[in-house]
């Protein structure tokens, strides 16, 4: 591979980021080939990591036992959750489909080991949390390399760490971060589900820009430009 | 776009991922066009985020007096740190070049904002980390655009979170999940400046994957293929 990005190659980057969603109601039975699933894995275990410390597991999870104990946390955990819903919202937050734990071919907890490498990590003196900062960005590689391959990735956060750690036999100090579930899919949607069912609207990108310090929107002589660029509204995406 | 991936496209995802480095040494002065910093920070807005809940913002800076206070926070944080390393890796420690902050053109500071859009936020209800991890899939998404568009990064964890609140002005609910160095570079480095240096080296896919459950590492009926394909130490990528 040469240095500099085609521009075939830089569209594809944005491509899986654009067009990746949070798949929950899409699944089909087809499995997943080992070799996809491989390069999906390899390019999580190619994320950053403070200090070099590569501090993830990833548990590939097949068994329909193990699957079936961690949909039933789901649901417990969705019904104690249903009590902190505006009435106004209930009914529309209890109808969603949230998680395709059995109908997905596999299920990944990826996990973070804070001993890895240590105890000293360069880079995690002055913030211990950059440790699993990392394992998040090892989540959002193998859900982009999962988009390109065609590979429908659901996150489930609906569940409880302490039943994640005895289903999974975690020692007690390796910290469950994230629960994901793949597998082919009908269709990956135009918009995120939430977005469509008019649960919550996509925030501009002119609302989460701040220039020199927190809360300054106003237009400064450094950041003129950008700022009238992130107020046109037009398709930013690289063509 | 068509939905399907080229092999251009989907090469070049896995390039962004196995060629993106964390820069501190290779900063260039020439400035960042602001049509790329802006297809950049639309890249990491969309990040997944728990709920849809789109909890970051991000921090333009280019103030020179701004760069110098959280450098300074930098330097003594550095040097507190210095105490916790191993004698025998000290001085090898101490002679890192682990930022980049004044000589990239521009930083950014990603935030966590636990309020947008709540208190209820689908998913967060169980475990409520999900929030800032929806950020960290941000930075990610940041750091992939900026490497396909020729843009170093630098993530600078040696920092006081309390200093970073007070230079830039956050509420006191806001936290400053990274502080990232962005700009033009000489070149991007083979393989990470750690392992180069060979303070540690990077491990092996098979090191990481269990199946089924913590510490299963043999070969189990669902998973003798990818048992055998993450041994056989080949390039895994994607050509």
């Amino acid at each position: 591979m040469s240095d500099k990005f085609s521009d075939q190659e830089k569209s594809g980057l944005y491509k899986a980021i654009f067009t990746r969603r949070d798949v929950r109601s899409h699944f089909n039975s087809k499995p997943i080939d080992n070799e996809i699933l491989t390069r999906i894995l390899n390019a999580a275990h190619h994320a950053p990591s403070v200090g070099f410390s590569q501090p993830w597991n990833f548990i590939l999870i097949k068994d329909l036992q193990t699957k079936a104990r961690i949909k039933q946390s789901f649901e417990e955990e969705k019904n104690k959750s249903t009590n902190q819903v505006d009435d106004s919202k209930k009914e529309k937050y209890i109808s969603l489909k949230l998680e395709g734990i059995l109908e997905s071919d596999v299920n990944i907890c990826i996990t973070y080991d804070p001993t890895r490498f240590g105890p000293f990590v360069i880079g995690r003196s002055s913030i211990p949390e950059t440790g699993i900062y990392s394992v998040c960005c090892a989540v959002q590689n193998l859900w982009l390399a999962a988009r390109s391959e065609e590979i429908g990735v659901g996150w489930v956060s609906i569940l409880s760490n302490d039943a994640l750690k005895k289903v999974l036999e975690l020692p007690d100090h390796i910290v469950p971060v994230a629960y994901l579930c793949l597998g082919h899919v009908e269709e990956f949607a135009e918009k995120p589900d939430l977005e469509v069912v008019k649960w919550l609207p996509r925030l501009d990108l002119k609302d989460v820009v701040y220039f020199e310090r927190w809360g300054q929107t106003q237009n400064t002589p450094n950041w003129s430009q950008i700022h009238e660029l992130i107020r046109t509204n037009l398709d930013y995406a690289f063509k």
